[in-house]
């Protein structure tokens, strides 16, 4: 494999810095939801932890760094997750936290936000602009800017996830990775393709926000003018080309699943695994439902990475009137 | 203390026999539970696995005993979760596994026994009428008869849970343990009191389903006639002299709760920690929910046990309309 920006013995090293909390997952063959999908399922579960999301993983290094450094502040373009995590990781080492997320955004992310003690500010568009807000702000203020997916330590924090898989010594064919800006994809993608290269390494994206599978299927930066998908923690429309570059190394390939599939996938999760999932982290499950002879008989990792859900949406996805 | 049942280095040799993935559970504090409760709340989440459970601690002592004996055969009682773990252990050691039940018992957790390769035998009554009926079978068969919480097996098992939350070094006032048979309540509370005498062991049962808790305030053996709540797996009638001996060394407090808040923490499981758990899970949050006064300000761990649930029964208790 021609080199990643990534290092798996930087990832390595990374576990001893990450709050235990956030590492270990768990991991775990979920056979109720075999016999409606036709394959094998394990659930590497990240939803259990005090931000129900992966992203802490990368958090704790960018804010373990950033206190190294006697740095005080630091500001990030958030869809939720990302910014929750952050809140959490710059709270207990006392960094000013300062998120900036659509006013679109899921309420339940933004509540919990807030509740972590981050600054939030709201800009009236998409994801994309409060990326570019966020920019602005950290240029003005002179603070730090972490930018999901570009900065090494998001892509090094997820990537630990793909050390757990391929340390757990269990035998997969393929793993499911929902592809956002592509920090989780790299960074498990790379560990996997560096450690355990027989795995099939398969991205999934909306149909309704498909900007990077396009890129990487392009194998160029192909932008969208709109994102539209309940998906809320993968709807970016602008990929990074040095992300794109990496995924082209380590993706086998990159599949868009549609909106029912994702709602189904979610209430297979409820029905057969007991879980709660935000929208995103049912994306491996609606691509297993989308293409079942692909997976047949094989065995399958999907990574359920986000919990955050509002509860009432949650409601009705899962087929239930709110109260 | 005066000495139970259970012996601390035993639990802890019993580590090296549990499936690893039954093992070190996720344990985190859940601040978005906070507001509703008014005390710190951690959450010792037993669902992520194969079983939804803790009881495959125990099991998997169990079916690791027999086998190393030599022995083809195992029977039990369960109103579900013991079953679907012995199942489960039992499938992977050649062992086969009977389970009896009471045709009352939650559907998804029959399903499951079944699924798991065990032979399924429903009884036409409670669960202290499968109790007998797997007796009978295991004397007829010449079998082991698996009895939960009087077996040491799963009072040990059940205790590894105890030494996790010791060995996290993290500061707790009270730990929150869901009372049936007694295994969780005994296992659990012999290594807090042994290990950390501090922390408060307080049990909670169903205002319905009393027994055990009546017995431990009567300190002699109280039956009831009947039990009449959702929390199917705590409903027991019958308690196990032994066991209650053991309660009596380690047990606090032993409090009852209304259906109506076992439901409502049900639902705040779901909306603020992203939880689908079964009514025993929730017997802790309820127990907030009733004596705010006497948790405030105190950091209490709360043991999620279970997360088998019908998933139309689930959808009523969270508020919404099955599908």
């Amino acid at each position: 494999m021609q080199q990643t920006r990534l290092d798996t013995a930087r990832i390595r090293m990374a576990r001893r810095v990450i709050d235990p909390m956030f590492l270990d997952t768990p991991l775990y063959r979920c056979e109720a939801l075999e016999p409606g999908l036709g394959c094998a399922v394990s659930i590497k579960l990240e939803t259990a932890n005090p931000v129900r999301s992966f992203k802490a993983r990368g958090t704790e290094l960018v804010a373990s760094l950033l206190a190294g450094n006697g740095e005080r502040a630091v500001v990030c373009a958030s869809a939720g997750n990302l910014g929750q995590a952050l809140a959490w990781s710059g709270r207990g080492r006392g960094l000013d936290v300062s998120v900036v997320a659509s006013r679109f955004a899921t309420a339940a992310k933004l509540d919990r936000i807030r509740a972590l003690g981050a600054g939030l500010e709201l800009v009236d568009g998409d994801h994309e602009l409060a990326r570019e807000r966020a920019a602005a702000v950290a240029r003005s203020e002179g603070i730090r800017l972490v930018e999901d997916s570009l900065d090494i330590e998001t892509c090094e924090g997820a990537a630990t996830i793909g050390l757990e898989l391929v340390d757990s010594a269990r035998q997969f064919d393929a793993v499911l990775i929902a592809l956002g800006g592509g920090a989780l994809a790299t960074g498990v993608g790379h560990v996997l393709k560096s450690l355990a290269p027989e795995v099939e390494v398969i991205c999934v994206q909306p149909l309704g926000a498909p900007a990077l599978t396009l890129s990487w299927r392009a194998r160029r930066v192909v932008t969208t003018d709109s994102a539209d998908t309940i998906a809320d923690g993968v709807a970016g429309r602008f990929p990074i080309p040095a992300v794109l570059d990496d995924l082209l190394l380590v993706a086998d390939d990159a599949v868009l699943v549609r909106e029912e599939s994702i709602i189904t996938g979610m209430r297979m999760l409820f029905d057969h695994a007991g879980l709660v999932v935000e929208p995103s982290a049912a994306l491996g499950i609606a691509a297993i439902l989308e293409d079942r002879d692909r997976f047949a008989d094989r065995h399958v990792v999907t990574v359920v990475c986000g919990g955050n859900v509002d509860g009432d949406a949650c409601r009705r996805w899962i087929g239930a009137a709110p109260l």
